[in-house]
């Protein structure tokens, strides 16, 4: 195991707060291997960079040997929203909770290392806790410290309705670091009041507290809002390497230097590094393009890296071809020789509506093969071509 | 089945609020036996008449042929308090549960018909609750509602702290009117914030909701102040009979009405002859006797009334023996042939330590056997003695 200064200076990187540093260092001095907890979300997961921050420390606790838990929150979720209000948000079943659990892994392995990584799911434990553990709990914590959490306190003071069952929640979550034993929790900035609640119960279940650490929450591709799916500043780690590759490229040159402290895994010393050479006159798009290299690597491996950046102007010229265009099949039952593009465009997915296609071809914006056609192009069965709808979708289409 | 207007009418005796009339109309009109649900506190119960008021309502509603509940609420009681500040309510056991429903029985049974009650537990069905279960209760109610409860709304707003587990005692509380499918359940006046919370969650079990009944606290014998044991204005149901005859004559006369309302089984109808009685000359305390002998009747039997007026002066009079008087038994280990009457007063519990019996015997206030003794009399081995001690503690004494 590294040293305990080498450790502490890496998880410090890109941390908004440790609570409390003593605790950790001591945790760290015993040179065992620490139970690092982060809980996720069991609701479909779909996750952008922003998220990546903190499966990043996590990687990052991983690599000085520490022992990291993947924590799926799916008990909560499988109660749903009890008050009926939320149409949204119905129960998830077991089944639900099984396929959002694949779809994770398969997006936080390419990061962290499945061998090192303990993927847990609370209804093991909460599952089994009866109602008279419950208000046991629930005397834990007074209503008027849980009124001072940030949004319970707006919205009580806006007359905005709290469901009581809002409040333990919050002691579930602390529950599972009792029973999972956390030395360290780690949560966004938006968790403290949460991540406290472990501190609290494990030292009335007579367990030393664990360190709670909160990552700060990642800027967008404008450098100024979070990143966030709603906001359409995000790169999703399911992009397409052209496409995030092309994202990569366009953030505002100083928001390159706070993604390399949390999204890189490179030194910060060589960061430091890229800064002096930038500041002595390195044209920075050449240390922004090492920048999405590595990241384009992390999700789609270093192939596709290399050559991401042939297929990044997907997004921006329309009739040129990028690499790593996805495939579509399309089988067709009747005995049609032909087909319009407008239908075809519809059926690959390109467009939502015979509307929609309309529209994208009206407007001189659908290319087949790099060449612009219009409403009368007609496709052939047997054939296979790359077509373009705006600048956005692309796919190669075979017609069966 | 009594009529409607009949059934009402008694039902509606001394009620303080009934929510809502018409639906209890609508249920009464059915012909059905209804339920008809009382929760008790399972500590140590040790009844008194203020306590009998919501009995004698459960046995109005036994006399017009429904059917009652004694609902036992031990589930919280064996839960104790959770937030560990109340050394004096520790979780009581199932032991301590059934020990305590027997007192209650024999309390209560002086009132309620045993055949026509059932006795029932919460714990019954709340120790099949799930943590996720109570989570879904928790949901049908908001944190701002509950806060408008009086008691939550003072301690609130005086930064008194208030757990959250008591938010959800209402809950459970409300809970066990879905699981009894009660049709009407009875309370303090200081439950009514309860009560309506079984209306609410049967609402939500698409139950028909519950009629809610409050009853007022009875005044104690100075007809001010609530009836209570800490405040010593309280005729208990294990009063001696004497002690009890001689507590009721000692009433205000104006309090004889209030108490002939909620605590006589006689007619309204006769309870107004009395009082025309009272205004047309005949002496107060005439009255007053009948009831003493009907609440006598009730928990010491028909003969015990006729004979109670003979030692209800037991509390007043110094040096007269009243019947029914307690049974110490000493066994004195020694072999002394004389024991002091200081350290006999003791150790039959006629006063608390050696100051408190050489106070009593100073005021010349100790009697044995009806006549006045000083500190120098003895007390012999193998003999008994009625002694008193004071205008209220007298005990027969054997000493063996």
């Amino acid at each position: 195991m590294p040293s305990v200064e080498e450790s502490l200076a890496l998880i410090k990187r890109g941390a908004e707060e440790i609570i409390q540093e003593e605790g950790l260092v001591e945790k760290l001095k015993r040179g065992e291997p620490l139970r690092i907890k982060a809980g996720f979300d069991p609701t479909a997961p779909d996750l952008h960079l922003g998220h990546t921050v903190l499966i990043n420390k996590l990687r990052q606790f991983q690599d000085l040997g520490h022992q990291v838990i993947f924590l799926i929150g799916d008990f909560t979720g499988m109660i749903g929203d009890p008050t009926g209000k939320s149409a949204t948000r119905p129960p998830l079943t077991k089944e639900d909770v099984a396929r959002n659990a694949q779809t994770y892994k398969e997006q936080v392995f390419k990061i962290l290392d499945p061998q090192k990584t303990e993927v847990r799911f609370n209804s093991e434990w909460m599952d089994k806790l009866s109602a008279a553990d419950m208000i046991r709990l629930a005397g834990q914590y007074t209503v008027a410290r849980m009124l001072e959490r940030d949004d319970f306190h707006k919205r009580y003071h806006n007359e905005q309705s709290i469901s009581i069952h809002e409040f333990l929640y919050p002691l579930v979550q602390g529950y599972d670091s009792v029973a999972l034993r956390a030395d360290v929790e780690l949560g966004g900035t938006d968790q403290k009041f949460n991540l406290l609640m472990g501190r609290m119960l494990q030292k009335h279940y007579d367990q030393e507290p664990q360190v709670i650490m909160t990552m700060p929450i990642l800027e967008g591709l404008d450098g100024v809002q979070k990143m966030s799916k709603s906001l359409g500043n995000y790169i999703g780690v399911n992009d397409l390497p052209g496409e995030m590759f092309g994202k990569l490229l366009s953030i505002p040159d100083e928001l390159m230097w706070r993604y390399f402290e949390l999204l890189s895994f490179r030194d910060m010393a060589e960061i430091e590094d890229f800064k002096g050479q930038v500041n002595a006159g390195e044209n920075p798009q050449n240390i922004k393009r090492l920048l999405a290299e590595e990241i384009v690597a992390r999700f789609h491996g270093g192939e596709a890296a290399q050559n991401a950046h042939k297929s990044a102007g997907n997004q921006v010229k329309l009739g040129e071809i990028p690499e790593n265009v996805p495939a579509v099949h399309l089988e067709e039952s009747d005995d049609q020789v032909e087909f319009s593009i407008s239908y075809i465009l519809r059926r690959a997915d390109l467009v939502k509506n015979g509307a929609a296609a309309k529209d994208v071809l009206g407007r001189g914006a659908v290319f087949v093969d790099g060449a612009q056609v219009d409403a009368s192009f007609m496709v052939q069965r047997g054939s296979e071509h790359v077509i373009q709808a705006g600048k956005k979708k692309i796919a190669q289409v075979f017609v069966k």
